[in-house]
């Protein structure tokens, strides 16, 4: 061992050793306590500034200052995304078993570019996303150990990068193969022909990754389910080869962020197949049940896909940020954008893989650790279980609310989310979630469908119980009782 | 405090207490030794894949047996960024500060895509990087707390997104500008004409951005300093515009990758302005060094900038990833690509910074702690003696260089990088490049300066000392002597 350089405050292991574990004391004390925290921060705009100095400090600060600021200045800041009361969005990941293998990463702080820059970190992501492949039941034709293979799994930031990245490279893919065909046609002019499509309710990432690409994107109309169907998809396609314009991309959805709906992969498949265009699916939330047999249907389909792509950082316990993606023809990722300066060149190269090809962003931190803490501390049976409950608490809620003759349930209850509304008008909707919401009981979100305003509830935290589902109800319900008794009120002066 | 749900394996906080000490214990031993390890992992090709099984378990692994398959399956195959004896590419930042503001911001798990997700992880971020920017001297434009400004400071994942996200920006603000002009003109036409500029040294993030974009970029050629010019962009931008394109972006480095050269920012800021291009200063390693009033007059010129970044996981001891990125407009980021779904609405809209318009992804971390915790447990004074020391043993490392006539110093040395060579072929320079990485006692990359292959010696762990630079010498001094001695023998046939 080293001796120690310095021996101020925070340099040095002995210091560590002990702030660690009250660290690690805190994390523990602080979720299992979390569900006396309101989910939604009550603070107001700018409430942060006014509570810490307007300058770094010149010399250190103590410790303990730093540790009492924890609760001081930020928790009251922070909705607490794994209070047992929150009901937002969808869930994002978290376990003991992720936060330790996120603090090893942390330690070893490495940067993954390429094979050379650590070669565990590119080996054990390869292995861990084939691990995951098998676990979902992936084509062979995805995962790195197939014999002979192309494909391949790479760990995303986020769904927003995964969608961006196959949309990117499909878009280079359509540009050399018309270019192959007429060298002398100039790329914009591919480019503005290029037509991608996906359903209407598809994620806000999608619409985004075709103003990034500068690819247009059709926004198609879904059916009675909110899912995109094989004939629209079609007829669309038709109308844009007729004005002579490049079908490049689908983006499918599985699990749509409005209702949990799944486009019909098994129309949608073949079509784009036959006409050559680039398949990708974004199962960002529903991805996980895919490791339950019973929910793996849902996926039916997915064998005529270019890339695919689920975040074990939402629903399978792996803290943010771990987007899975994996593609069948890994060439078409690294084909894309690929710049090799000498300073990033290692004798290697070519035999292996290099993940800098894969995404936009060079440096990587190692983000397999925490997936590999997580499927190894929980199994797959675990993990399975930890999908089951949250599904089996979503139709208890359903059938909380299908008691009310108030409410009414407005898209099937598949998994995890149930989507639901009053049967009145969008504003008294969106007064209610307002309502309920500053009640610092429960925290959820609405969302649009059939042009309607509705209320989303997920069931997102592992802590959930049936008595938080019973609570979320309760509070639901009260606030419901006052809305409507002043309603009446306010429906005499014309509605609001 | 709940009752704990199950009592199984790694699901309560019982055992997380318990290995967390385990694991602050284990990274604080690893740090401690780490100059025991080769800096370069010696591992072949698909050593992982053969030393763990091929799926994931069905059921929990002990956590005894994944804690023990650090040191058997991971370390072996980890290249270790932080050892002494690491002088590769640019360091990564780390610090024991860095890690506990990691812990809590993987306990506290919030995703802050917008305010109201998480008020503090916005609003810590605004704060800190307000505290950056004075520290580095930014223009007041630049800053969040600015009266009246447009200004502000984010935290991307890595420079590669930033600067994409700066030339995403400005194609946007151009294809807006001519649209204004022209109402009818068609965006793909648009930008067909756009072009970009940057040097033939910037780091092939700023090529790739270019890629991304479908923005075409000049390389343009350096002086002998290997810095860019004014007069080399003025030449370039009037060709461009007699061919009627539309000058777009410029991307300024300050601490070239290959050398650590810095363009001429005081040139380039006026010819930007006059022609209405955004101005982006990419100071991804050298930012830090700015902390230190004697190396500000480094940065002169920024005040011009539309956009800077510079990451302080590289040299300010934070982990990664923590890119800072400050701009002075905040609506030309905002507004490149606006998606506004009603699940992402909230009641303060407009009126606060939703950070989820200012990148590429929509989730994100809250990496404000960690540059908060580090800002203040070493205060403004301990980073710039961070930056001091490194320096320092940089210029020791050149002197040592100096001493022996076999070798020439390639570039000035003004930071923490020594760019040399062997006088010699480019053969021989990178022969003994990999014979000395080969050894596993030091490890560095090469790279190319004026056509020539050179080797670049950095200053990366905050553990390096005197002694470690005069035992990475040696070791370059031996392996030098070994090849000049079997070069003799190899130069009689024919050099290689």
């Amino acid at each position: 061992m080293r001796a120690q350089i310095t021996s101020v405050n925070m340099t040095n292991s002995v210091d560590f050793r002990q702030y660690g574990r009250e660290m690690v004391d805190y994390i523990a004390d602080y979720l299992d306590n979390i569900a006396d925290r309101p989910p939604l921060s009550q603070v107001e705009p700018g409430y942060l500034r006014k509570m810490i100095p307007d300058e770094a400090p010149i010399y250190p600060d103590k410790w303990q200052d730093v540790f009492a600021d924890i609760e001081r200045v930020i928790m009251p800041g922070v909705t607490h995304w794994h209070s047992p009361h929150f009901h937002s969005y969808f869930p994002t990941g978290n376990s003991y078993a992720a936060i330790l293998g996120d603090m090893l990463s942390d330690a070893i702080g490495c940067i993954g570019f390429s094979w050379i820059s650590s070669p565990a970190c590119t080996e054990l992501e390869m292995v861990t996303l084939d691990w995951l492949g098998k676990m979902l039941q992936l084509p062979d034709a995805f995962l790195s150990c197939a014999e002979g293979g192309q494909g391949g799994g790479v760990i995303q930031g986020t769904a927003s990068e995964s969608t961006c990245m196959a949309l990117l490279s499909a878009k280079m893919r359509t540009i050399r193969q018309e270019t192959a065909l007429q060298p002398d046609r100039d790329q914009y002019e591919i480019m503005s022909k290029l037509v991608a499509y996906t359903s209407e309710y598809a994620h806000s990432s999608v619409e985004r990754a075709s103003m990034i690409s500068s690819v247009r994107m059709r926004m198609l109309p879904c059916d009675e389910k909110h899912a995109l169907r094989g004939k629209t998809l079609a007829k669309a396609i038709q109308e844009d080869k007729a004005k002579r314009l490049i079908p490049t991309f689908v983006c499918v959805t599985l699990g749509t962020t409005p209702s949990c709906a799944f486009d019909n992969l098994e129309e949608i498949g073949p079509i784009c197949k036959d006409e050559g265009i680039w398949l990708h699916v974004d199962a960002a939330y529903a991805g996980t049940a895919f490791i339950c047999p019973e929910f793996r249907s849902l996926a039916d389909g997915v064998e005529l896909a270019d890339s695919f792509n689920f975040n074990p950082h939402k629903w399978m316990r792996v803290n943010f940020d771990c987007s899975a993606m994996w593609v069948r023809n890994k060439t078409d990722l690294e084909g894309a954008f690929q710049v090799d300066p000498t300073y990033l060149k290692h004798e290697h190269e070519g035999k292996v893989v290099d993940y800098r090809h894969w995404h936009i962003p060079l440096g990587r931190r190692f983000r397999s650790l925490k997936l590999w803490f997580v499927l190894r501390l929980f199994g797959v049976s675990q993990l399975q279980q930890h999908v089951r409950k949250q599904v089996s608490l979503a139709h208890e809620f359903e059938s909380l609310v299908r008691t009310d003759s108030r409410f009414e349930i407005v898209a099937d209850v598949v998994l995890g989310l149930v989507c639901f509304r009053l049967k009145g008008s969008d504003a008294q909707n969106e007064e209610l979630l307002q309502q309920i919401n500053k009640t610092g009981r429960i925290f959820m979100v609405g969302s649009h469908l059939n042009k309607q305003f509705i209320i989303r509830f997920a069931v997102c935290s592992d802590q959930t119980t049936s008595q938080d589902i019973t609570f979320a109800w309760n509070a639901i319900m009260q606030e419901t009782d006052t809305l409507l008794q002043n309603g009446i009120t306010n429906m005499s002066n014309g509605e609001k």
